[in-house]
């Protein structure tokens, strides 16, 4: 399937890119890189994207299994390297379940199922960067 | 250097991330899969952060190398395979200068030094894609 996604210029470091969904994304430098921070940093978009496509895969699954959850979040720590061109190396992403009611075997189904069959851009990731999945219960 | 994204589920397919710029993105599936398109699909953030980091890396060369350009944008054309997990194989980065006084030469060098020496989300791509990089110039 094509992807298209356009991407213009605004002048100085600002950038307004499509997506898929309709809704335009800005993206701009930091002050310390010529920016005014008056958009999102495109390189860490790359972690939204890891987040949210395994997100999406286990809230999918949440409904799909029937599974009791209050909340959840997805944490991701990742190692820049420093010289150029800077990569992710090391990405840790830790899933935070909250709830009484947590079914810990079934959610951790979940999320495997996510890292190893459904999530395309953990298999992206896997190409370049060491991955680290944890899952984590909080009763709340 | 560390970088860290945290992605919060707001309920249904939506989630909330946040990034290093301070301002967060909302993100949520498409009808066709549950969602109700509040938000951005995640996987394609991956190809804005692309068009965002190399186009970036011109943006500041231009102004270095103070290049008379009224007009650029990037075009990603990226196909997604098939099977799951789905990822980008094959993506296609056209670059766009509009002007009446394009220094060619310059820009291409602008060009090559993102995508040979400075861009990192490109040389993550390059570890799972075919990547085609295109310059076309314009007079306005």
């Amino acid at each position: 399937m094509a992807v298209q996604v356009s991407t213009k210029w605004l002048g100085e470091m600002r950038f307004e890119s499509t997506n898929p969904s309709g809704h335009n994304l800005f993206i701009d430098a930091g002050e310390e890189n010529g920016g005014k921070s008056e958009g999102y940093r495109p390189k860490a978009l790359m972690l939204s994207g890891l987040a949210g496509c395994s997100g999406l895969d286990v809230a999918s699954l949440i409904k799909k299994m029937k599974l009791k959850v209050d909340d959840f979040k997805v944490d991701i720590d990742a190692n820049l390297t420093d010289e150029h061109p800077k990569i992710y190396d090391k990405v840790t992403m830790a899933f935070h379940f909250y709830g009484d009611e947590l079914n810990e075997k079934k959610l951790q189904k979940a999320v495997d199922l996510s890292v190893e069959k459904y999530c395309g851009v953990m298999e992206m990731f896997r190409k370049f960067a060491e991955l680290d999945v944890q899952t984590h219960f909080h009763k709340k």
